[in-house]
C-alpha cells in the first residue's frame, strides 16, 4: 500500500468516531530525530490536529492521555527490534490505536506489532525522496491533505519529486570543502551543530548520532534561535561549528546567528541551503526539505571526518556490544 | 488578577468562539525553559488541547497557522525587554490572541504589548511557588481545569504549597557535595546535563544559561531516554555528567541511565529527586515539580562552582554588551 492509501484506510476505519485528531511519532535518536520535519509541518500548518514527537520510553512511562480512537502512532526502528520503540509500537497497538512503522527490516520484531510496515531506502546512491524522513513527511502530508486539506500538496509532491537531483549535486558540490574541514577538524574534541525550523532535525541527528555515537566528539545541537540567549557565550575563535542556513521562514534566525559567528568565530563551516540549490523547490514548501539535504550533506563530512580521525564510523563501544 | 482570574476572564471571551484550543509557549532560553513543564502538563494530561512550545524568533518567522481565536500565548522575559519576545507577544496581542506576560520587570516594554502582566518572585530566599516555573505551570493548570477539568486539580496545589519547604530544605542537604563537586570540575572544559519528563527543561536550563552562559563551559541536555541511541558512546571515565533522576512516571529512564553511568563513567553527580524529599507530593503530580527542584538545587552547585573557578556567574562576554 502507498502512505496515501494507508491514511485513506486509516480515516476511513475512525470515520464514525471523529476520525484522526492526534499524531504521535515515536521513536528513538536517529529514528525520532528522522521525524521531525514531520512534527513542524504538522504543528505549523495544521488547523486543528495535534502532534506529539516524543522519545519511545518516554512514550510508554508517560503515554499522553489523549492517546485512543483518534490517535495514530508513526515509529521507525532502522532494525526494527530497538526494544522501547517496538514495545511503544505494541501498546499503542493494543489499544487499538493504529501504527505505521517504518523499518529497513522486514519480518523484524516491530513489523509484528504494527498494522501497517513501510520501507525506506537506505545505503549508497540511495534515491532521497524514498527515504526515512520523507516518508516521514509523507504521513503528515497525507494525513493533514486527507483531514483539513492541505493547499500546497502539489508544490510538496514536486519538491520530492526534485530532492534527489538537489541532494546529488549538492553532495559533489561538498565533497572539497568536507576534505578540508576533516583536516582542520581532526583534533577537535567538541563541534556544535547549529538549525532551526524544520531543518533543525538534521543538527540535533548530526550532533547525536555522529559526532557524540560515531566519532566520541563532544557536541550539542543549538538551535539557532536560542543561540543569543545563553549559548552564544562559549563562541570564540577556536569552538568548531556547523550551522546549516535553511531555506524558508526561519532563515532569518541562521543568517543572524551565521553573521555573529563571522565576527567573534573563526571556524565555522556552513551548509547553506540556497548555495545547496534548495530553492528550487517552491518558497511555500522549501523548509520542509532542508533537514534531507543537510543530512545527507553531513554524511560526506562524515565520512572524510571518518577516515581523517581514523576512526570508522561504524565503530562503537557500548551500542550493540554490552548490555544497557 | 489571579491567574485563576485571568483565565477565567479569558475563557469567557472566548465563549462564542469555541474557548480555548491552543496553548503556545514562547520564549527565549531560560524564559523557554521555564516554561517546559507546563507544555509536557498540557501535552500529556489535555485530551484535546494543542500546546506549541517555540523559542521567540522561529514564533514570529514561522507561525503556527493555527495561531488565532482559540489561541492563547503565554510568555516570559526577564528583564521584559528580550526584543524577539516583545516582537511576537506584540504580533499575537494585534492579531487579537489574548497574551499572558510573566516578567520580573513592571513597566518594561513587554508589559505594553501583552493582555495580562504577572509577577513572579526572583533572587535569594524567593518562595519557590511564586516562580516563573510554578506560574507557568499554573496558567497551564487552570486552562486544562477551567476547560476539560482537571481531576489532580486540588492535589497539584498541595503540591505547590509543599515546593519551597523541599526545595530549601534539599539545597541545605546538598550544600557540601556542591563544595566537593566544584572543586572536582573547576578544570573541567565538558559538562553533560541529563534528564527526562517534565523535568527535562531544568537540564536545558543547566546546560544553556549556566555552563555555556555563564561558565564558558560546553555542555549539552541529554535526554536520559535518547542517552542510549547515540550519545551514550561519548561516555568514559573522564566525562562529567549532572544526571536528574526523576519523580514519577519517567524515572525508570532515569534510573536505566543512572545504571549504566555507574558502570561505565567515574564522575556522575546524582540529583535524585527521591533523595531530595520531592515524594511528599502526591504521585500523580509530582512528576511536574521535578522541574523547580533540580533547577534551584543546579544553583547551589553554580554558586559554588563560580566560585571556585573564579569565575563569577554575572560575568558575560557578548550578553547586553555587544551588538547581536
Amino acid at each position: 500500500m502507498t502512505m496515501k492509501e494507508i491514511i485513506a484506510e486509516i480515516i476511513a476505519a475512525k470515520k464514525e468516531d471523529g476520525g484522526i485528531r492526534e499524531v504521535y511519532f515515536v521513536g528513538c535518536g536517529g529514528s525520532l530525530g528522522a521525524f521531525y520535519p514531520a512534527k513542524i509541518f504538522l504543528e505549523t500548518e495544521a488547523s486543528a490536529i495535534r502532534t506529539g514527537w516524543i522519545t519511545s520510553n518516554e512514550f510508554i512511562h508517560n503515554t499522553p492521555r489523549a492517546l485512543g480512537k483518534n490517535s495514530v502512532v508513526i515509529t521507525a526502528s532502522h532494525r526494527g527490534n530497538t526494544p522501547e520503540t517496538v514495545k511503544a509500537a505494541q501498546m499503542a497497538h493494543e489499544a487499538g490505536v493504529p501504527v505505521i512503522a517504518l523499518t529497513w527490516s522486514p519480518d523484524s520484531p516491530i513489523t509484528k506489532v504494527s498494522d501497517y510496515v513501510v520501507g525506506y531506502t537506505f545505503g549508497d546512491g540511495k534515491d532521497i525522496a524514498g527515504e526515512k524522513t520523507i516518508v516521514g513527511l509523507m504521513a503528515a502530508v497525507e494525513i493533514l491533505n486527507q483531514t483539513e486539506g492541505y493547499e500546497n500538496y502539489d508544490k510538496f509532491l514536486d519538491g520530492v519529486s526534485k530532492i534527489d537531483g538537489i541532494v546529488k549535486r549538492a553532495r559533489k558540490h561538498v565533497e572539497k570543502r568536507a576534505q578540508t574541514f576533516a583536516e582542520e577538524h581532526r583534533e577537535d574534541s567538541v563541534i556544535y551543530t547549529m538549525g532551526s525550523g524544520a531543518g533543525y532535525g538534521a543538527a540535533y541527528m548530526e550532533s547525536i548520532c555522529i559526532f557524540m555515537e560515531m566519532q566520541w566528539i563532544n557536541s550539542s545541537s543549538i538551535h539557532t534561535g536560542e543561540y543569543f540567549h545563553g549559548p552564544f557565550e562559549i563562541t570564540d575563535q577556536n569552538t568548531a561549528f556547523m550551522i546549516q542556513v535553511s531555506e524558508g521562514p526561519t532563515r532569518a534566525l541562521d543568517e543572524r546567528a551565521l553573521t555573529f559567528l563571522n565576527q567573534y568565530a573563526k571556524r565555522v563551516e556552513v551548509l547553506d541551503a540556497k548555495e545547496l540549490g534548495l530553492s528550487t523547490i517552491d518558497s511555500s514548501v522549501v523548509s520542509y526539505f532542508n533537514h534531507s539535504l543537510f543530512n545527507n550533506v553531513y554524511d560526506v563530512y562524515n565520512h572524510a571526518l571518518a577516515d581523517e580521525r581514523q576512526h570508522p564510523l561504524t565503530t562503537r563501544r557500548y551500542m550493540w556490544k554490552v548490555a544497557y
